[in-house]
């Protein structure tokens, strides 16, 4: 097999910039079928595709004989459920995040991915295919800054979605640092806490920006600010802070603007942007270990149990005062 | 009167730094006697000062009739006692941080002013005179960027002096933040709590980083780290996140240098680079204050009580856990 | 045709990473043939690229039924003869620049292709391709910073390939710039002049760095400074100054390291990790223009003409005491 | 002597500016008088001084026994007379840029310091205080980056003066390049040439950016672009490329915003705040060398003829077409 059809379940804004990834930008991949409950959306994704069919049943293109793989970017609600079907069905499966709203629910695709004795599924954290996140990774391992002590991670929007929670805030955008800190720091996150700071005016009823205190297995410490509503830009900013030295992302700007009495430097307006070469270059991968055959980098079912953990002890800590909660992975 | 006529105690770092600032670079100020208990190292620090005699004595220093102000640099032990001295003879008193090593010290000192009548301690939270911090203040103030939510606070340095204990980086280093904190922020620290991270194994026997947290009574939240062992560099940073922007310290580098392979800006050694401006400018203020007889925009008595306070309450989260300790100021 | 098979002409540094680039990341690109006339190293090749065959001779190859289209990455003395024989044989051809050492020989290539009628012809300006270049260019058009009146332009790298001459300088690496330029301030080249600074003596007989002056049919003028020992790392440098601002590249650094007494970004050993998107996307759009049969965005062989017209009056000016030289493009 | 009583002249901007530096920050200076033709003005400015007094009459100051040093801050086409004045009077001078209008005024002036035997004349070019430029200027010298070979210099501001010409742009702006690039690179600059750009379309009759050419004794080449009416904002560039490596001024901004879309640092208004400590150590230093009687560090007018000349050389090229001028500083 040269290439891999591909069938995209959600034709929203994630599910529409995937299918121009994987048509445009990913090598190897066909994108063949389109899936939304809205068929018209579905369709209007397609059009932009030679072959590929728009359908309004995300569960008959699982079982479509066109779709070797498939990439589930639908409602939260609905990941868990699909990717079971996809696991069934004997297709990978690359399932935005988070893998399913709650452990429990993750559980039970880990478990039902086991018993295939195959890997089928990955998970959509995009971040470890970011350029600068994997330079980042690699600086650390080299070890010129020594172990890590310390992380501040800081995850800002220019606003929030409709229908934002405090909850939310931690399994929708702060799981990706529940993610990124451990695969960064190589120690899993094993106690979290929440803390509230003032909480913007801008919006009503939400409490924004967010900290939180994550501890890994190794003592190191990280300082997670999500702030939804920040208004300025989306802006993805990582410290590591190391024994003989710091490491830290550098701005994503490309040009420098002096004008008006500044020198400025644009922010992206939200994520895609900012992710486009981590969306490209995941696409990418996970199309070439379908291809080959071979082993597949991507973040797995494992790792979105691991991460919804998390998420967990950080909204337990938030009913409760803010005190410090451990993070208990169930066993599988 | 248009010149005052100095006296420093204290020839230590700290202490032949202030005679040198004020003998070649603060308009109006005259060093006219250096106290140290070890009078040859006064010698030394007099000698490059035309007309300033050298002394043994602290006490002598203080009743000496040609001396008009005091600046103490001494042993943070003897901070207290002699500063009280300066108020009872009625001589302008400059105090390095901190007032003293315990809130009840600090009161006692507090207490001794007010019975004056008379505002005569300045206190040396140098920070408040760096042009730096000074432009973030008034751009905090302008509101560009809205109300503060939030602020996150670093010092490192190269490596801790001899003798480092975990409570002497709260009260000798973190302390700072305590006054800087609720300055910028124009609202009182009223709730604090002190995290480990994972210890640098570049010293032995210390918790080095440590981690702050710190809420105003406006509910703005701060996280603080202090790391006396960073080892690449001494580098402050200040960032407040509000509610439509953020607002940070830009680094101190002048020069930018390419060669062997990267773009790279010089970090300072230590703390007198950095603030030298600081506490020139901090010591032309005093020193004009004294000429004029006009107010004093120095820290005062009462913010050094105040930022003993907090780090009273940061230490006692330190010994229990980790968690969340009220700060209550005593009442003078 | 939804497939592109293109035959890959040299298997040096340039060519082995276009095989690498088509083969991996270029969506609707197939290599089935690469051409050296070192077969072992086209063997060497084409061992990453299943089902691609190796030969010894490139004009089988751009005669060879299983090419669709060429790409021309081998010698520069070649480059004329072999875009000429794809142009013959009818199929689209991307050939590294320069088009030809010469300007007669430029404008062979470019009547050779205007007697078939149709665009055929791609010149690998990937700088046009560059995102930060293009946001740079886009920025210009935008008008914000008004009309350009100057530009900076720097060109090093860390040392010079074996056979560096004065004059390769300016036809192997300054052409970048010549054809930059005009691209991005949107009006031609008419006037070059040449200036020698102080050679470094890290090698000798090249007089290198070189500066030259460019100055556009609007009247903005341009530095050039080419310094291909410069040592310290790849740095492309772009500056456009307008009425009302200015506009710059930033520096593509993904990391900020603090260690060591400094805060360092690291540069690009060489042009290919610096440029690797802007090759990439430059593949894309040409695959892309084959597959649709719609216009092509890359550099047209007149672009490589003019810019070999460019490089031409500059080293007329070297040999003649840095006198002002006028750019005359030959009329086709 | 401990301090030194000083007289202004001109109590325009500069001053103005000097008054206040000296009186507020200057250890050792007292201001005891202000002269301008406009006494008016002269009072105003020594309303702020307790114990100055205000003239209309330059040669009063002069000649004043109250007066031990005078600091000429008058219009550019008094600055030969009253230094000549001031030095007849045995009175060290500080005398802003330009020494004077034409090098022939400037020869006379240096002549007239020779006969007296003594050093009197200091010139204001104070970038050689400014803290980044010796920071620059040291790192250069410390030999790390290898011999200079070439600069790249840039002053913009935001607004030309009412009556600017051509040749007041290098008169008056490109002078401090003149004095800044053969104090940096070490070495006297023999040739010049002058290049128009497109010139802006907000201010008529002005030829503005000018691009300028120097060459050192050395052999190496700067490049000094001067845009006075650049609109946004004071900007002052400098980088020296050696053979292993670049020095840069680092930019002046103490505080980073993101706000709006961008991350921004401010550029300064004008020269005052840009080079505010630079007039304040040069000013130090001054005060220091006459009270010490020491060497006095500040520009010559030796310096300031030579400077002069390379002007001169300049605007010769900007008449006869661009043409490079050699620069010949006459004997004295």
């Amino acid at each position: 097999m040269s290439t891999v059809r591909i069938g995209v379940i959600g034709a929203g804004i994630m599910g529409a910039d995937h299918v121009n990834t994987l048509h445009c930008h990913v090598s190897g991949a066909v994108v063949t079928m389109v899936a939304d409950i809205d068929v018209e959306r579905a369709a209007t994704v397609t059009a932009g595709v030679p072959g590929a069919r728009a359908s309004g049943d995300p569960h008959a293109l699982i079982g479509d004989p066109e779709v070797d793989a498939v990439v589930i970017a639908s409602h939260d609600a609905t990941h868990a459920e699909l990717t079971v079907a996809a696991v069934r069905a004997g297709k990978p499966v690359l399932c935005e995040k988070p893998l399913a709203p709650t452990t429990a629910e993750c559980l039970r695709v880990v478990r039902e991915e086991r018993q295939t004795g195959r890997r089928l599924i990955s998970l959509g954290f995009m971040r470890r295919f970011d350029p600068a996140y994997r330079e980042l990774k690699e600086a650390i391992a080299a070890g010129g800054c020594g172990a890590p002590l310390l992380s501040h991670c800081v995850s800002r929007g220019v606003s929030s979605a409709p229908g934002a929670t405090d909850e939310l805030s931690v399994t929708g955008s702060a799981v990706h640092e529940f993610d990124t800190v451990p695969w960064l720091l190589d120690s899993p996150i094993e106690e979290a806490s929440w803390h509230a700071a003032r909480s913007t005016g801008t919006i009503t009823g939400l409490r924004d920006p967010q900290l939180m205190l994550l501890r890994t297995a190794d003592g190191a410490l990280a300082t997670v600010e999500v702030f939804l509503n920040a208004g300025y830009g989306y802006d993805i900013r990582c410290e590591v802070v190391g024994e003989r030295g710091t490491l830290a992302l550098a701005g994503p700007a490309r040009v420098i603007t002096d004008t008006a009495g500044a020198r400025s430097l644009g922010h992206p307006a939200d994520w895609r942007p900012r992710f486009a070469d981590a969306y490209r270059l995941e696409l990418q991968a996970w199309t070439d270990a379908i291809v080959s055959g071979g082993p597949c980098s991507l973040a797995t079912a494992w790792d979105g149990l691991v991460a919804s953990t998390v998420a967990e002890a950080v909204i337990t800590s938030m009913k409760d005062g803010g005190r410090s909660v451990a993070v208990q992975v169930p066993e599988v």
